[in-house]
């Protein structure tokens, strides 16, 4: 991180607001909240005896100023795509670990956790850290999608950890990661380790979202990056009235991004993956109501528009999903041309109505387990055949007389590592703060949770929600181990 | 426009800062530079005698106070692809026939020059332009890409001018709606017609640069749009350390955009087509070239990076122009499937070389006059294509053990309409403001030009370039009717 730049130097200067309940951490009291229930779901707690039926840990203010006489040594690992605001939870991590105990470094481990089975970390200082506050990326230690999967892994965690002599690790992820940092406690408590573990929530996209997670870091920035860029899109559109732009948006198991873009712009129209499940929309339906809008659009005279397609469309429409799930099947024990021959009739037939492109993007990519690779899917451009298609179709039979222009756009990677918004910069450091509020009262198998986040900075809650009850989540997807 | 945006309020509070010549157009002097050359080049006199032999003219301070009688009365209308700061060449236009004339409006032809052809307009108020204050866009009035070609579209125009008793219309346009500025000047001239017609510089990706006009308003904003959104991705690629992003930039005919994207991100590599062309370096040379890099950070541990291309990339390579040259005469005169074996065997290599994607672009898409669309070939894709196969040879022979993930972006209608930067708007006002200068002079044939712009605002020069001095450099490509 060199420190050459007015921008970064700006924003440095930043200090994010804090909620009361976090200003003065030797000060806080962490307790269980004897109303909440239990976590996990009963069926789980035979996996993780030692860390189910954790309840809900409250971090209120008022208590003595209680300061540690040792440093806490704690590690950090980020995981999964990066998020803006990841470096602003390190540094509220470490600035919380300073203040409870006078820590002055964290062991960063680098390049995911991946990073803790090889040992291959460095120690972050105060001094560093400052020059990424309120900066986007994750580029501090890098990320990784590395899991702990065996029990060799698991011990060589251990082995690391406690040869490091860190009294926590502090894992910032997604469900997956969390879920991995509640199996991970469970062990560490199993084998009588002194390691703690706590997470952070991260997921951009806003997949994690449940009754303690209200938001994930970095989706109020990424979505504002989006939204900036999409009504540039939009001037053009309008100052040119010459092209719909199918603008495809971050978010394969949610539209949250797509949603809070559209409710940023006004687009003609936002497609809402959930909507179209619940709604059973066919491909031909939903290709069939774009067509309505871009005729009914033409007819005012108005051949362009702007179209916002959430990544992960194709899997909730419920004959792309069955014809998907066929593929992979089939994939598994026949010869690509064979395929196509071994589809349901109905899958046939979607396979069919598809641009030939989409056919061999679905034939010829797989994964490193044989499967489809949906996320390959241009969904836009898909759509963008279709319609264009379909309103050949509607000319021919004199129901359509305008000109249909189209553009493409892929907004990913142009958003999940831009600087902090205010907002992002202060939850991030807020949950930083918490997890070393966590870490400090000896708290092990829980996520750092912020809350009432719609409220004013000041009134912000923090608690520990049990990790567990992550894994139940999983649990439903059929996922956990 | 609507009136409902925090931003847009925000942005419209900003007053563009003007050169000291500029401060009062009733006391501005325009006169002909006896020392400049007149414009254009002997052999252009034959074609446009009555504009041919102007003179350089130089917006000076210091005259006597001067106000109209009669508010003057001007169209405007916008031309090509919109470019940030559009709106403020309306707004200072409007600003300084206000102060020149006490105009209270302007008549803006809506769509671009199809617009006069059709008399299609609309009148801009001041209270109107207020609105859209240093706003992206061109949606004031809208644009398009229309030309004057026959004797009959010039008559019409003079008929539409004349019967709104126009003063003069502003053309704001890049290189071929100057050159059709000039030859409209020319004929009203010719036809004794009162309309005097000025133009305004407007190019966004820089191609447009000459002697009088230093930079393209416009260009600064995108560049910066670009380059954040570059520095978004260079972030992401620096935390997972795992993709090259190979990065189109818009510029067809120049590279300025991503030499300034480049200057303000430092990627490992930008891509300059003029020097591709200087070194004549072919497409394999090239290839190999980032393969060399690719190598040398896969040595040092790093197989991530990022590498910008310029849109018109593909042109400046020696042998792609002349497979483009071939393919464009063999495919006038023979079928798609027959016409590989019409290529020199030059050309039929070369062809033969790239991506059956890429070829397939190149035999199936065409414009409207049958020509291979270049700009429809994703160069970015080209190339990621071309390396892969060349690392997977340099693998094989064991030079290379990386591994080569990558990822693709297009950067260009995300910037081409963003509110423009202080620079930009201080730029486009400045422009407008000259362009008011010179209608109120009585200029005709003239380009409004603003200059030294790498010095203070206060010292910013203003002056009417000949249009027919642009026309000079038309010829050289060929083009001139």
């Amino acid at each position: 991180m060199t420190d050459n730049s007015p921008f970064l130097a700006a924003r440095r200067a930043y200090q994010p607001r804090q909620p009361r309940v976090l200003a003065d951490l030797t000060r806080v009291a962490v307790r269980a909240d004897a109303a909440a229930a239990p976590a996990p779901a009963p069926a789980l707690a035979a996996h993780v005896p030692r860390t189910a039926n954790l309840r809900l840990l409250r971090v209120s203010p008022g208590a003595e100023p209680r300061r540690r006489e040792l440093p806490l040594r704690v590690g950090v690992v980020l995981s999964g795509g990066p998020a803006p605001g990841g470096h602003n939870v390190l540094w509220g991590l470490l600035d919380g670990l300073a203040e409870l105990s006078g820590s002055d470094s964290l062991v960063g481990f680098l390049g995911g956790p991946g990073g803790i089975l090889t040992d291959t970390a460095r120690i972050l200082t105060r001094a560093e850290l400052e020059l990424y506050r309120n900066t986007g990326g994750f580029d501090a230690i890098g990320t990784g999608r590395t899991k702990l999967t065996t029990e060799a892994d698991f011990a060589a965690c251990r082995r690391v950890l406690e040869t490091r002599e860190l009294d926590a690790l502090v894992v910032v992820g997604g469900d997956d990661s969390n879920t991995n940092a509640a199996v991970l406690a469970e062990y560490l408590a199993e084998k009588g380790s002194p390691v703690r573990v706590v997470g952070v929530p991260k997921t951009i996209d806003g997949d994690l979202k449940n009754e303690h997670v209200e938001a994930s870091f970095g989706f109020d920035t990424a979505a504002k990056v989006y939204a900036e860029l999409i009504a540039n899109i939009a001037r053009d559109a309008l100052s040119t009235r010459k092209y719909y732009h199918f603008i495809r948006l971050m978010g394969r198991s949610a539209s949250h991004v797509t949603l809070e873009a559209a409710l940023a712009t006004r687009p003609n129209l936002a497609i809402i993956s959930e909507e179209v499940a619940q709604r059973g929309l066919t491909l031909r339906a939903l290709v069939a109501e774009i067509g309505d809008l871009v005729k009914a659009r033409s007819r005012a005279g108005k051949d362009f528009g702007i179209i916002l397609v959430p990544e992960g469309l194709i899997e909730f429409i419920p004959e792309m999903k069955g014809l998907i799930n066929e593929l992979n099947t089939a994939l598994a024990s026949h010869d690509v041309d064979a395929v196509p021959a071994q589809l349901s009739p109905a899958a046939r037939d979607t396979f069919a109505s598809l641009p030939a492109e989409i056919q061999e993007e679905l034939l010829l990519e797989r994964d490193p387990h044989g499967n489809v690779v949906v996320s390959l899917i241009d969904t836009e451009k898909l759509l963008i055949e279709l319609v264009k298609a379909h309103l050949a179709a509607e000319k021919k039979a004199g129901r359509y007389g305008g000109k249909f222009g189209h553009q493409h756009h892929f907004l990913g990677y142009e958003g999940r590592c831009a600087a902090p918004s205010n907002f992002d910069a202060d939850y991030a450091f807020a949950l930083g703060r918490t997890a070393a509020a966590l870490v400090g009262a000896g708290a092990s198998g829980y996520m750092a949770v912020v809350s009432r986040l719609a409220g004013p900075r000041a009134d912000w809650q923090a608690c520990g929600a049990p990790l567990t009850g992550m894994m139940a989540l999983e649990e439903r997807g059929g996922k956990i181990r």
